[in-house]
């Protein structure tokens, strides 16, 4: 482990109160401490590294200007608070970072009151702000309220609804564009070319001398109108007027590491603010740490890493993860199927379709961060007679869930969805669970929706995708590596609605929709020992259910578990529904349909979180236990 | 019955290949016939009048200039498209519109090919069209792809996310943006203040004769870059610089009724575009038909009505709508507790909140068509110490629903959800239909899931969530008018997760979650003729489930049966995952979950759709009968 860094400012400043007394010599200072102390802690728990360094000096900033927690900082995703973490009280736990009952790597409500309002997903923090603004206008307690929102997160529709409204009720708010050209990956799309035309078109450096005398010459009130407002501040801007049509005053670009012109800027617009302001901040992610500078993704995500040369500890790997099995499979449905196309919401390395991009451009698609936009998309390429597969997080699609009914499934167009990190998924936590997608999906009309148990099984599930043009159809899997199985050579398409028997035994069946298989195939290894041999199944599809399976199997034993990664509502209770229309229950089954519990978990490794979920191998084994005891004791509750 | 309209052009036009042949001045004459075609035709079978009447120049000029089927033209929302509907064959069936077995009021794509892509939720055609044109340009069939949107439908985040990714792709691609500055209710927002000002500075009426000039010098290609596309387009154009920052080259704006204009305009754009453009056209809603344009909706929707005097058939009413037994509790609420908020989706009138909005502007938001938005603003709202009803129609919170997850359900926070139409909604079909939310919130931790069974219950629901602090609640209730009983003086908070017994009964016992419970008590009672006796409860909640109420009547009865208004995996799935779990079901329980059935139901009155889902009295009475059956054969099966 590498040393500990000298923190000489740091170690005075618990909490924000403490950086009132320090001069700004001192905050420079402040800002380095800090920076030094990120790098230090993520290179211990891993995590993200390059957005928390390209915000070290606003974060600073802010909290030297601004007072919260009256004074409410909303960090858009939020993959950029390890700063502010350490600014706000949890300095002595920052290097427990995304462990099991450690900090969360993002912001979060229940752990700090400085964590006014949690976020992991994009582009809900101008919302949020405002939502504050007006509760403060109301009589609520709060300050200001500051948005900081990346330009990645700028594509996304929810941040434009958020500034329309914001635009039409003229509240004192503040959202700080923090540009740096880079989300997870490039950002895309229309915005961010605007972006770069008003960086490109004059460099703040040199505006720095002008910045600090235009601001200080702005009147009161500092919005009147997108014209005055663009008067007003002629002297520092290049451009802006989109956000000035949409009723903001621009202020920008200013040097988002120039802790002088950041103050400047900050503690006028403090004083003088009235309506709502965009601040248009340039800055590095990564700044400050070559290595992540360096990196092509500006070291957004690493794992541990050695604090002088930048190496990252590598966790071995047994077998390819479910993402570039995916990816792997659908180049070769491409080669085949020139009627294919890809579309992915600003994850293009995430879902693996970077392979896709670079093999089949003209058929790819990242169209930033906009899930609403990118269902219907596809939607559009699929009723243009072209085959999408729309690649997003199980967690993500639920930003286009409408689409997905009104666009999609209604219309029964042929549009494959192509979902990763289903379940849950380890050090993102709850915010990133792909919980619900079973439940929302499944009981769309015309639907069919698969989980593949494991990496071979996905391989089969493309190829389903990739023939079926009978209306919609989605596959999950889940987040990190297969289970080692041979990849086939041949995929083949699975008959739609059918599932497999894995195992034949006796007295109970057990009913896996997903990647639990391999726990169900563990806790039966242990049963076996005890004498006890269930018959298991997969189901492969939730989605037409087979029925045919499921029937043979209630009636063939004495009791029947479902178990699947996602909640109530799902697989599960479709089974459910299955048996009670046939009558099934009317005599007595012993039915069990093991799902994520009723609670959001936080993060872990998988298997720990799986472990809080009761969905582990010996959950399974007891659950079967208990069901066998049941039959034992034979009695009517 | 008013005589039918003297319709001689529109006569000789089936489809709109038979207006190839016409001149320009029988153009404009069968735009004449069109709009008394519609007008006649809305007199007859009620519906949106005043979207249509506003575009018949437009609709014509398109199909005039354009060659569908192969050129994909996508209305909005498309409550517009009755005009377009009598121009593409079905002519002979627009007195049938939104009827049973008649024409949908919206596009449709299994009605028709001219229906390219099938609307009723709005602000989706951008999206559709860019996957339209982007297919043509992958080697698809298809021509250009001309997206017709209503201002206010640009106050959604996905029609900004479809522009960014269409500005960035730079594909040929028409979006006509008409102006009316009225959606359902007038336009909110910074972008509808933007139209306005595009339009205010210099009217298109002193623009005619500049159009025609201006445009026939347009160089080939339009478009290379926002700058000289403004430069080219100048003389014509006042502003537009928003849209031309995103890429696309800005028309307009011109006189949507000014048929001449029009027809020059999309020729030209026709010849000679290359990128996607923006065309801002100026209409009137309900032009043409003066009870219309004087009304306040401007004709949105109507009953049947006198075409001469404008007058509506009323439908007489019995009871209270839901809507606003709804929203006179909430104005009661609000009264005493200042926190008390209220926001809205752009439907004011629909929600009942014009109401509130009158009484306590400053605490009633309508933030545009933005559900996204709605929520994550609500929870800034609740996290800013305010208690806020967002309400929206079932379907539109589908919207917003990874906001419902991430913002407020894994935060806790107090917003409280409105959620009207629920279940199935009548003439406007599949596509508003409320089926799926109570599967998507009930398997929310901490989220409370209410269904009112009257309007007597939705009065003590609304007063519940008002006292709910403790997290997200939810209640939800029908479109249309409740049952006639009477309102509570008093609004008593019920306690959380407790149902109330109806009637004790014997053999079956009936759950019913929502309004069905009087199609339930109607079984009932036909089924006493019998002398059958069924137990009757009201769950009032799918979560938190009343745990002792539900294992009651399973251990006192031999059949449960449960009822609801919504899609599988909602109510019936959770008492079935409680009965599983209790092993209630080991040694045997008729359990039946009546549900809505995997289709997408056609428009018809509710209790007509109802019926094909097999929710009504007489099958909840065969269903009873069937288990009863079932109890007399006593055969396992």
């Amino acid at each position: 482990m590498a040393e500990r860094p000298k923190t000489p400012i740091l170690d005075r400043v618990t909490v924000p109160a403490d950086m009132k007394v320090l001069t700004d010599a001192e905050l420079h200072q402040l800002a380095d401490d800090v920076r030094a102390e990120t790098i230090s802690a993520v290179s211990e728990t891993g995590g993200h590294l390059g957005a928390g360094l390209g915000v070290v000096e606003l974060t600073v900033a802010l909290h030297a200007v601004f007072d919260a927690p009256k004074d409410k900082i909303i960090w858009d995703v939020s993959h950029q608070c390890y700063p502010h973490k350490i600014l706000t009280g949890r300095r002595d736990r920052i290097r427990t970072l995304r462990m099991k009952d450690g900090l969360s790597g993002f912001t979060k409500r229940s752990e700090s009151e400085y964590d006014c309002f949690g976020a992991a997903h994009s582009s809900t923090s101008i919302s949020a702000a405002l939502g504050f603004s007006v509760a403060r206008d109301l009589g609520g307690q709060g300050g200001d309220a500051i948005a900081v929102i990346g330009d990645g997160a700028m594509s996304a529709g929810m941040a434009y609804e958020a500034m329309n409204n914001a635009g039409h009720l003229g509240k004192r708010l503040i959202v700080i564009l923090n540009d740096n050209d880079m989300s997870i990956a490039p950002p895309v799309g229309a915005m961010s070319s605007y972006l770069s035309r008003l960086y490109a078109g004059e460099p703040f450096q040199e505006l720095k001398a002008a910045a600090k005398g235009a601001i200080s010459l702005l009147p009161e009130p500092l919005r009147e109108g997108a014209k005055r407002a663009k008067d007003m501040v002629k002297h520092m801007t290049v451009g802006g007027t989109l956000f000035e049509e949409l009723g903001f005053s621009y202020l920008g670009p200013i040097d988002g590491h120039d802790m002088e012109q950041l103050l400047s800027v900050l503690r006028t617009v403090k004083a003088r603010a009235t309506g709502p302001i965009l601040i248009h901040a340039i800055t590095k992610k990564g700044k400050g740490y070559a290595p992540a500078e360096a990196a092509r993704d500006r070291g957004h995500a690493t794992g541990k890493f050695d604090v002088v040369t930048g190496e990252q500890q590598k966790a071995k790997s047994n077998a390819p993860s479910y993402t570039s099995v995916f990816a792997e499979s659908l180049l070769k449905h491409a080669a085949e199927d020139s009627r294919i196309c890809a579309v992915t919401a600003a994850m293009p390395d995430g879902t693996g379709l970077n392979k896709f991009m670079e093999r089949y451009a003209s058929r790819c698609f990242d169209v930033g961060i906009a899930e609403q936009h990118a269902v219907t998309f596809s939607a559009g390429l699929a009723a243009g007679g072209m085959r999408p597969f729309c690649a997003l997080y199980s967690t993500f699609l639920q930003r286009g869930y409408d689409q997905v009914v009104h666009d999609v499934a209604i219309q029964r167009l042929p549009v494959r969805f192509a979902i990763d990190r289903a379940g849950l998924v380890g050090a993102d936590g709850a915010t990133h669970a792909g919980a619900f997608d079973v439940a929302y999906l499944a009981n769309l009309p015309g639907f069919v929706v698969m989980a593949a148990a494991d990496e071979a099984e996905l391989v089969h599930m493309v190829a389903t995708a990739a023939q079926h043009d009978d209306g919609p159809i989605a596959f999950r899997f889940p987040r990190g590596e297969g289970v080692g199985v041979d990849i086939p050579v041949d995929a083949t398409p699975l008959e739609i609605g059918k599932g497999r028997m894995i195992r034949e035994g006796k007295q109970v069946a057990i009913l896996s929709f997903g990647t639990r298989l391999q726990e169900v195939e563990a806790a039966c290894e242990s049963l076996a020992a005890k004498g006890i041999t269930p018959t298991i199944a997969d189901a492969r599809f939730a989605k037409p259910l087979d029925r045919e399976l499921i029937l043979k199997l209630a009636s063939e034993h004495e009791a029947l578990i479902t178990i699947e990664e996602g909640a109530v509502g799902g697989f599960g209770s479709h089974v459910a529904q299955l048996l009670a229309d046939e009558g099934v229950f009317d005599h007595g089954l012993k039915f069990r349909s093991m799902v994520l519990p009723d609670i959001f978990i936080d993060q872990a490794n998988p298997r720990d979180m799986y472990a809080v979920a009761g969905l582990n191998a010996e959950h399974i084994e007891a659950k079967v236990l208990e069901v066998m005891g049941v039959v034992t004791m034979g009695k009517r509750a």
